[in-house]
Order: structure tokens, then C-alpha cells, then sequence
């Protein structure tokens, strides 16, 4: 260690003021001039001492991100993601697992570590608007995801109706005409997967094709296991769909595999689309065509909305972001080779 | 919210006392009353003023775990377990990613965050021993993974040598005869794979079988990339394996692929080993024979030495701990069906 601000100053050829104001985000630095001290502190490893600046503004420098799987590789790439854009601003990321309950997401809410983190950014599962309501505490929170609140939070979410309409669009363009979904949560007051499975609907209607509850099948969560079987349901109870919608990644991969050991081909007899753009999905015997929301954009965001409440703006009006998507299309649709 | 000690006392049909002494980990309770009131706190969602009872005894509560990649889903496993296992002392994590880098894995032993870490569980790529003799900060530190350190912290590994010989020895069992290693890092210096390369070429020397380099294939990292890679060299140099050991899953991922698209059947043609046995290898259209290394004790292990030294033991000798593992046999080496 021992690499000073004076270190950097001679590498990048500029005065320590000039770091000082980089490495203390100041905006009346050149773009060129930043890059030029950024170079320099990442080659020479230059640590600011984050404790002490931080601790000068009463803050730890710490923010909490609580998700509610580890185990799902989307949330796993966003949690890199957010330690990237947190890193930017000098912030350290303590990662909190929720599994999705409501009781856990309530805790972290209100700030049972506030003497440890600056801020929070949550992606809810069960939570509800009343337990957002109901919050003491006033350190920021961000919200991440598809549930919606009517609550005065920043809220960091695709449109996932859109999303799921172009995935299932593609389908229907591929001459498809029994287009399940499959992922939807069985418990409908409490249904996380609405907006995706509307979309699945809207788009169906407006190609005038068959979106009964025959063509939907639920599951109790959103791994591998959960997707195989809401696909056995779908098929045990002759839906015979020729395209299948998943609500995400790993329910389409689960969903593959049952097709493949029922003798379905896939994409001949039964087209998959998936939800995420998880790395695994590249890489299967057959690659899945999946809606790729843009997590990079998802995490600066988040980040962002957090350390302006924290050091500009902590009573602006509460924000809406929509981050882009895209539809990447692989074998799972269009075969090998196309 | 507003659990109290009275309330968990009250479900579990004990006295306040008895809760007490659950909660603060004291040994002189039944495993039988443990587990009454530990059911009584999950049911009522009851959370201990950690932050009080922490820093009474100058702690903060919360430890730290450096992995290398959160993108590795071995990782966010372990990663899952640590979060568990560390709960059930109390403890939360912070989770901190070094993308294997060694600057920042002497970053994090150096201890630049004490005043919010009370000690640390880190799993090393790049670390050197003298990085670790270097180190100054006198935190309680436990080393996990397959790095041989001369270094006195405690060490919670697998046998990797027994572990990659039980995988090779499967293959030599099932009639191959030009069994490949895939993953060998490229700097033979610092050979993160060097155990499980020396278990393979142990035990091919023990079954009389080929094991020079023209069957070891390198890699630069550790990813599904890096295994097709390795795997597209070494069929192009004319290698013609009837198996391959990977050094692990997600490389296998990657070597799977590959030997697909070039119409090699998997295990037919060539069978397949990994090694980690993340959820994913059980899904594919191929699902992956791999070693299993026991998660949950590694995880359970390293916290346990980790409070130990944080709570009765600090100058105990550095302790090597050997969890134990498994050969979980699929589909990629013996086919469907087996």
C-alpha cells in the first residue's frame, strides 16, 4: 500500500489539487482530466481514505443491496454490477439476502443497521405498500423490480410489459400460434409476475391468437426445479403449446430440459423464450433466446438515484427509471446456424 | 416488528432466561432446547439487538467474505452458506468481490476496513504467502480454496488431489483411455489448478494411462468461456480425447458446448467431468457429472473458525480444516438413462 495523492499527481502529471477534486467528485474537472487521474490511481492502486472523508460527512460509506436470491445468476450479475457503479462513487456494497420474504424485506427497510449503512437499495418480493408506508426509518432506499408500490420511493424498473410483448412478438413472427407462459406465481393477489404475464396477453390479443388460462402455468418460485414443473403441469394436461414464454431464465432452462427428455425438440416443436440474459444461457446445448434487460443501466442507476439523496438531494420528488432492454435471439427460437 | 425475548419465551413454553442464553450462544443449553426456541424465534421472527450486544464487546457484528467472482455460481453458493452459517452466530456478511486481482486481495487482508469488519473469510487467486506474512492488520483472518499458503491463519479446503483422482478414476472405470485435463492456468507459477492437476495426472499414472502435456489444455480464467476455449485447443491440435476433467463446471459448460457444435456426442464420444457441482450442471440437456465439494461445512467451518477467534480462542494454532466431497455421477459420463 502506501501509494499517496502525491503518487498519483506526479503519474498522471497534474497537481494534488487536481486529484484531490477527482477522487472527492467534483464536477468542474475536465472529462479528459478525470480519465487521466483515473488511470493513474487504478495503475498505481491508489486507495482514498474513504473512512475518514466519509465519516467527516456523517456517513459510514457503506450501502446495503438486498436481493432475494443469491443463487439466481441475474441477481448475482447485478450485484456485480451494483459494487461497479457503488465503487464510482467510492461506496463499499454489504450484500443482504432476503429469499423474498416479506417478513426479511420488512427488516432490512427499517434500517436495523443504520448505524452501519448510508443507504439501501432493495429488490422486494412480497413486500407491500403499506409495510413501504409504514417505514420509520429516513435513510434513502431505492427500489429495484417489477413490483409495483404506490409509495415515495425512487424505483428502478424495465417495462416489462413491453418486454415480455416483444419476446412474445418474436414467437408469433416465427409463425408460432400456441404460445404459453409459464411462471406465473399461483398466489394472484401477491402476483410479481403480472406484469410480464400481461404483456404475454396483450400482445397474444392484438395478433388475435389463443391467451387462455389454459396456455399459463403457475409456479411456487423462480428457479430451475420451479420451471420443469410448470412445464410437466402444461404438458401432462395437453396444452400442446409450440412456443412456451417463461418468466425467467432459469424456468426456461428447467423447462428445456423437460422438453428434451420428453422427446420435444427444441426449437422444431416447441419454441422457448426466457427472461434475464444470464450467462448460462449462452452456453446450453441449445442457447436460449431471452428479453436482456439492461443491467449495467439497472445498477449505475440505482446507485446513482441513492448517493444524490445522499449528498445533493435527499427530498427531490421521488423517481421513476426505466432502464432499456433487448430481445437477443438464439437457437431456442430460430435453430442452430441461423 | 416488536418481538420480544418475553414473546419467544411465551411461544416456546420457556423461560425468558433459557431464550437469553440461545440467543447469546452460551453452551450449557440442550441441543433439544436449542432447537425449541430456535423454532419459536423463526416463527415469530424475533431479531436480537445485535448492535447493543456486539459492541458492548467492541464488535460490530459483521464479517466480511472476499470472493473472486460473484458471476461464478460455486461462488454465490458459498456464498448463500456463509450468509446462513454466519447468521446462526449472529454475524452479518459483507460480501466483497476482488475479481481475483492481487492488489485488491492484499487490499482486503490489509484490514482497510476494521473500523466496520470484525474479521475476514477470503478466497484467494492471486495472494502470495508473502503478502499474507506482509500483513499488519491483526484481525482474524481464515483462508478458504485450493492456494497453499506457508502462513499461519486457519485453512478450510478440500482434498483437491483425492477429489480430481475420485473423478479420474470414474472415467478409467468407465473404459476411457485418453482422459484430458482443461483449465490448467497458463503461468505455471501460480497454478491455482495445480492439485487437481496433479490428482489427475496421479491417478493416470496409477492407472497406466496416458497423462502427458499434449493432453492438458490452459486456460486464462475461469468461466464457460475459458472452457470452450481450452476445449476448441485442444481438439484442434488433434488431442482426440475420450474424456475430459475440467477443472471446473462452468468450464465444463463451456467444453460441453463446443464438443456439441463440432458433433461430438457427450458421453458417447467423449465423456465429460467437472467440478463444484453447481445447480446448473443439473439442468442441461446433458446433465454434468462433477466432484461435489461439501458447501455447506465449508462454509459452516470457516465461520466457526472465524468466531472462535473472534470469541474465546484469538492465539489458538492456525488450524488446516478438511471438508469432505463427493462424485456426483450424470448423464455426462454414462448417458441417459444410467
Amino acid at each position: 500500500m502506501g501509494v499517496s495523492l502525491k503518487d498519483v499527481a506526479q503519474r498522471a502529471g497534474v497537481s494534488i489539487k487536481t486529484v484531490s477534486n477527482v477522487v472527492n467528485g467534483y464536477q468542474h474537472v475536465t472529462p479528459a482530466m478525470r480519465a487521466r487521474v483515473q488511470q493513474a490511481i487504478d495503475e498505481l492502486g491508489y486507495r482514498p481514505n474513504l473512512t475518514a472523508r466519509h465519516l467527516r460527512k456523517g456517513r459510514t460509506g457503506i450501502i446495503a443491496l438486498a436481493l432475494p436470491e443469491l443463487g439466481n445468476p441475474y441477481f448475482a450479475e447485478l450485484a456485480g454490477a451494483v459494487i461497479d457503479a457503488a465503487a464510482r462513487h467510492d461506496y463499499t456494497v454489504l450484500l443482504d439476502h432476503t429469499a423474498g420474504e416479506r417478513r426479511k424485506e420488512i427488516l432490512v427497510t427499517q434500517g436495523f443497521r443504520t448505524h452501519v449503512i448510508d443507504g439501501l437499495i432493495l429488490s422486494p418480493i412480497e413486500l407491500e405498500t403499506p409495510d413501504l408506508l409504514a417505514r420509520t426509518d429516513s435513510s434513502p432506499l431505492v427500489l429495484l423490480g417489477e413490483r409495483e408500490y404506490d409509495a415515495p420511493y425512487d424505483h428502478i424498473v424495465i417495462d416489462n410489459v413491453a418486454a415480455a410483448r416483444s419476446a412474445v412478438r418474436h414467437l408469433a413472427g416465427t409463425g408460432r400460434r400456441r404460445i404459453a407462459f409459464i411462471g406465473a406465481r399461483s398466489e394472484i393477489a401477491r402476483q410479481p409476475a403480472h406484469l410480464r404475464l400481461r404483456g404475454w396477453r396483450e400482445e397474444l390479443a392484438a395478433c388475435g391468437l389463443p391467451h387462455g388460462d389454459d396456455l399459463v402455468a403457475t409456479a411456487s418460485g423462480y428457479g430451475r426445479a420451479d420451471g420443469a414443473q410448470a412445464m410437466a403441469d402444461l404438458l401432462d394436461r395437453g396444452a400442446r403449446p409450440d412456443a412456451v414464454f417463461a418468466y425467467n431464465d432459469l424456468q426456461a432452462i428447467g423447462a428445456l430440459r423437460v422438453l428434451t427428455t420428453r422427446g420435444l425438440r427444441v426449437p422444431e416443436d416447441v419454441a422457448l423464450v426466457g427472461f434475464d440474459d444470464i450467462e448460462e444461457g449462452r452456453y446450453g446445448t441449445i442457447t436460449l433466446t431471452t428479453v436482456s434487460p439492461d443491467k449495467k443501466a439497472i445498477a449505475r442507476q440505482a446507485v446513482d438515484c441513492l448517493v444524490q439523496r445522499l449528498t445533493g438531494a435527499p427530498d427531490a420528488p421521488p423517481r421513476r427509471v426505466r432502464p432499456g432492454f433487448d430481445l437477443v435471439v438464439r437457437e431456442s427460437t430460430l435453430g442452430r446456424g441461423h
